[in-house]
């Protein structure tokens, strides 16, 4: 087993919270303390799950003991409290993305690597047990070529206007995890054409959002790919992925918390899923067992900002690739 | 394509109906003669369906033209109007079963097979597709040997108690399908063990009948099989069987009319089918296109009659069996 | 039931065998004759079916008691053929497309309007009982506003390469299905923006054509839409759709010819179908019983032009809608 | 959360390691020390999971911080070494079945009571999520009146016979878990009736016992249940159970440990578990954090004792039961 890994964790909201419930359950992590802005909160969960806890991100960053910092604060600080940990040496897990920008985005990132500390970002379809099975067999060459992805994530409901408001934008938001497994599934992007609406509140239009999206991609491959996002599915989370090969197809996805069956007169019916925690529980505890390398969160980040310039101009938009030393680089070239 | 067949059809219940209304779709056959002792009933199919109608079963037995006759008519008068039919040298399709006794039922089998006319019973099980696709690929060896058979077959709700009172009693009027199934898919049975419970309506017991029924069964191989029975499932009707064997296992049963998935807050729920006409309409339709050889009503019926036997005298009851002229007679030799 | 209706057929491929053994089983039509150039073809198949055969199609025409036509011949055919037996007052049954273009296509719909004749096109996804059913209840209401439509229409390989070279291209032969079900179950399409590759085959890219397509659309209503394609999808044919509206989703697809489910080691399996002859069989059976208003095809005509233009030109575009005497009429604005 | 229960483990074959893995992992529980007479196993666990271990079960009887311990040890050693730990006060966790006769079972149930120490036995079906969502809505009359109850439990391979020679047979190694569940679902039990045979391997008959089993059973409501059951089901492992009521039904059961849907040429299929380890891993988890009332291990037992005396008299065997201060109390009765 080896030692416990000594880890801090900043931000106690809802995710927060789930972080830091999975981090004193791990077997392989320990959990030193929590800080929140907020005492009350900070309190009541350092109570709650018997670790320290305090209202200064200081204490994490000053204790020699914690080894790496977990940060589930909003994304306006990521980038500046990424900086922090990574002047002191920490490694760090952050929730995506990283930033709203490129360029602090790029820069975190390139300061982790050159402090040497792992920095890893949440995409946690890659920790979760379906995904990665699937994963595995295609790269083990299963499906043989790739001629179609699609992918579908959809919330139940839509967040506050809040959230909305500093999220980065829908595509940023939520596209982000499509196109990150759009790459992990069907190798590299070579074009998105993004169409988007705000359909269910005037509050999207007004910030220049939106809240439904469909994106076509055309894979270096040559495959053909689709993803489509909804902020307001109704029924509950949808997060579902096919991807069809010459030899076979996998289709993954589950939407499930308890497998039984009610028959009641001239219907069969099933549970759905209402949220992301629900569905992602043991993603959301494998993937804090793992700080994995971090620069897949750039392409990703690359690839929504993209699918946004398409959206807002209308046009498919070409990308422009290349092997880092950081792992593999996009950037935008004009549309042919 | 050849000539088409001429049948005549006797009986204008809802069974009959259906029946009637499948003939004249049938590219194989054609109806002749419908007829009902109502006038009223006779006279509305008939014009409906523009084929003749009159009120005497005498008029399907004098028309030469016609060559066989299909019976749906109640119970009690099965074997006297097979006798008749048979005894001009026309062929019967009649719904099971025969006759409430095992002679009269017998006499039938016996009277058509010395005619030389066919007489088959009502097992639409047979030719349903999905049916017939495992018995296929189960008798050409894909199972193995067969550990375990289990079958279930439940009603939405329970018919009128005039019907319970004419029917024979549960196992000969619902348990006769799944030991028709079990003897189609398993092969011949050795014992049978029989538990039955009226728990929906007092009525079942003041016949001294049931509603709820579970039999197991012993077969010759050795294997084991299961019947379960319901005329009160509430959810809908179903009908299912499992074969378990020594290389891989089928399960059969699809209960949905409609194959749409609905999507609501929190759940996922598909259609069922209310009842059998919903379910078998292609098995029917099937069914009355090939006239096959009925001495396997007879032993399912003396299966039924032992189920009956070991509910009531509270012990298993074993079989003997015989191969004969007819096909595999069976008969009730005393508990061990 | 009333008189059958007496119909004669043209062109006995694979397509032309099918329909005509439908109609023969249809007991309200009467297939008075089925002709073809080859006369082996028509021999065969006359024989089979107990029909009149010949090889011209003069003879369907001149024929008083034949009341339409059902033509399954080369595309390249159609037009002239939908002219000839308009023009002798016979309503018309014609796979789809009519035309290669649009302007003859328009022209055959005129010519039938203008003669009082029905002109029915075929779509046979509308009369399947799962698609009809969900349809109904999308009319109804029961989903809400619709906030995104999703198709997928996939076939297992792609036909022979003499016939792509006829086809009228790859979204007038396959995406013009999905297109057609979007208007059905979306309402109208105010844009396409279409993507598309050859993936499987030089050949496709030899002619222009592609092999796999992605289509996002937006709808009037201001909902999303997506459809994929694949002429090469290898475990077989795809064909299914989902709505997802403001109060409830709809997910139609039903690939299972067998419903038998299959245990071996480790895994279950259940069959799917390999074309859409098996998939849509009841409604082959059931489109020919209806000749239903024929300008839903040009409506999804001018769709499908929009969608190769849309492709060729790597650009959204704008369609615009006006309702006429002869139903919706698309015509292609420039894109904004 | 609390401080952590301090608990100590005996026995360390394939059951022990999983419960001892199972131990660090709990956040509620800490694992002081493993034991087995074997110094390899015992080593060989000890360095992996990092807690002390040694070969004498005196060494976690004699830790006063050791609060309980958990037995998986041998059926033949759990009634000497449960009245040991009870002896010196410690919470006792012991894998089922108690002991293989009655009355050692019953009076390690009583020495415990008395002591006012836990004994749990592992029933871990009553842990698993998917079950206890299920009786939970049942209990809250979700149902209505239960009139079946159906319950399969399957194993892929049969175990050892040096296993099966010393599991107290058939019907107390396997249908025990079946007859608990019938209890916790559809209530008391008044009669059961068995039929089984030794269908795999002559070696089951010579030890006087069985591999395949179907028991029917009457409930003390007047409802049927049936069960089956097989050491060889050959595709995996089956748990599943279905109860029908007056007012819904529900089907329990879920035997997939990746939920991917993998489509090749003509067939969709999905994986399913080889065995109990696979698919409790759940519950094997939860049971350990919970020591609930032992008591219904004796009821069980006791059922499962009359299964084996129907099944060898070949006759029903009826029930008396009585509640207790140890909760249900079963005795077989002569059968009427």
């Amino acid at each position: 087993m080896g030692r416990r890994v000594r880890l801090g964790l900043a931000g106690l909201g809802r995710m927060g919270r789930l972080h830091a419930e999975n981090l004193v359950r791990s077997p392989s992590i320990e959990l030193v303390r929590v800080v929140d802005t907020v005492e009350e909160a900070a309190r009541a969960t350092g109570e709650q799950l018997e670790v320290e806890w305090s209202t200064s991100y200081e204490d994490l960053l000053q204790d020699p003991e914690i080894e790496g910092v977990v940060l589930v604060t909003p994304t306006a600080l990521h980038a500046q409290m990424i900086g922090q940990a990574v002047g002191v040496g920490k490694h760090v897990f952050c929730e995506k993305p990283i930033a709203l920008e490129l360029e602090p985005t790029a820069r975190a990132i390139e300061a982790a690597a050159t402090a040497g500390v792992k920095l890893q970002v949440g995409f946690h379809r890659r920790f979760d047990p379906d995904w990665a099975a699937a994963a595995a067999r295609i790269r083990a060459g299963e499906l043989g070529d790739v001629h179609l992805f699609r992918s579908s994530l959809r919330d139940k409901r839509p967040p506050s206007i809040d959230y909305i408001a500093g999220s980065g934008g829908f595509f940023a938001d939520v596209t982000i995890h499509d196109l990150d497994t759009a790459r992990w599934m069907a190798g590299e992007i070579d074009e998105v054409t993004a169409v988007g609406a705000a359909l269910t509140d005037p509050a999207f239009a007004e910030l220049g959002d939106i809240d439904h999206a469909v994106v076509a991609l055309r894979f270096a491959s040559g495959g053909l790919g689709v993803i489509d996002n909804s902020r307001s599915a109704g029924y509950g989370y949808e997060c579902s992925a096919e991807v069809m090969g010459s030899r076979a197809t996998v289709r993954i996805g589950h939407h499930r918390l308890v497998h039984n069956q009610w028959l009641t007169p001239g219907e069969a019916s099933v549970d759905w899923v209402v949220d992301f925690t629900q569905l992602f529980r043991q993603a959301y505890l494998l993937e804090l067992e793992e700080f994995a390398a971090a620069i897949r969160a750039l392409a990703a980040f690359v690839l929504a900002r993209a699918c946004d310039r398409s959206f807002r101009e209308r046009r498919t938009v070409r990308l422009q690739r290349e092997d880092g030393v950081q792992g593999v680089m996009y950037d935008v070239a004009e549309a042919v």
